[in-house]
């Protein structure tokens, strides 16, 4: 039965990708057989043109498809500014803000002494090398803010100290966000940082 | 920005797929580009593989790669049982079954009225035309239990009445329901077909 067989592959694939089980790739898989003009092809040819043609930023770790990504391609981006973020997701994240116009630096993880991840596993001595590098004068730590997000922000805040200026996203109530459904610390870090004379 | 272009493009075929939001998308491809030694290439492999190869069996409506699916080139299959189905999603949750031995008939959908879906966009008349000519002794009507699965089940038996015995899925309690959980019509249908000296 090979017919059937390179489905169920197909399927056993599909299955492997975040947020998708067993139930939802036979789905998706009969789904795309539906439409495999329109949808199937095109994006088995996309999948195959990105899978040959991506790869990491040697300065930045961005993805990209050169040695160097976009950003870093960019001279508008050489501002001075470099933000630092824990992935690239998060370096998405940034851009579809739109409102930060400088490069990044993506480290790749956070330090963990439980999962063993020290400096030298992430991208710091190359973030300190590039403040060097490229006269920075600001880098913005968009860390997440978790324990190991904030350990490795004290840590890259200790490594530039002198260097140039640190700095990092304030802390306090999300837009839209109710004081009911927030927690403790929220409150508390939103108040601490309470802003006089904002109207 | 070509680059960051291919990338966006794939994002937004994956969207596409069932199950799967933008947001989902972009995991899913950062994962992907993570991976792409060991998934991405292979899936977009198999993706194409599928999508040259795939097509819908002649006589049953199945998904195969030939112009006849593996059930209907399969010699043993040939009971004299036809178990007819929506769609090949349920075709493959009764094979997961595994209880049943005959052929299939997938219909492509249901009769509905809202939608003008009539008897002659589905496979009916082909059903019609293999029960003369396989010698099917029994139709197995496997439709979802809602109005429009119902109602084409009714269809299909007139139609077939005389010419060979029809008969659908049980009704009742599924294992491992709780009563409690269950809607009154459930209970209802399992209290009309209850089974006596089952113990």
């Amino acid at each position: 039965m090979s017919s059937q067989q390179d489905i169920e592959d197909l399927i056993d694939l599909m299955a492997r990708l975040p947020g998708l089980g067993p139930r939802s790739a036979r789905r998706a898989v009969l789904h795309l057989i539906k439409k495999r003009g329109r949808l199937m092809h095109p994006l088995a040819q996309a999948m195959q043109q990105v899978a040959e043609s991506a790869r990491e930023c040697l300065r930045c770790g961005n993805i990209g498809t050169g040695d160097l990504c976009d950003f870093c391609t960019d001279e508008r981006r050489a501002n001075g500014e470099i933000c630092v973020v824990e992935d690239v997701a998060d370096l998405w994240a940034m851009e579809r803000a739109g409102v930060f116009k400088g490069r990044y630096h993506v480290l790749g993880g956070t330090l963990s002494a439980l999962d063993a991840v020290g400096p030298e596993d992430l991208r710091i001595p190359a973030l300190v090398q590039r403040v060097g590098d490229e006269q920075v004068h600001e880098v913005i730590l968009a860390l997440n803010a978790t324990v190991d997000g904030q350990t490795t922000a004290h840590y890259i805040a200790d490594e530039l100290s002198g260097r140039c200026e640190v700095s990092s996203l304030a802390q306090g109530v999300p837009i839209g966000g109710e004081l009911d459904y927030l927690d403790d610390g929220t409150i508390s870090a939103a108040l601490n940082a309470r802003k006089r004379n904002a109207f």
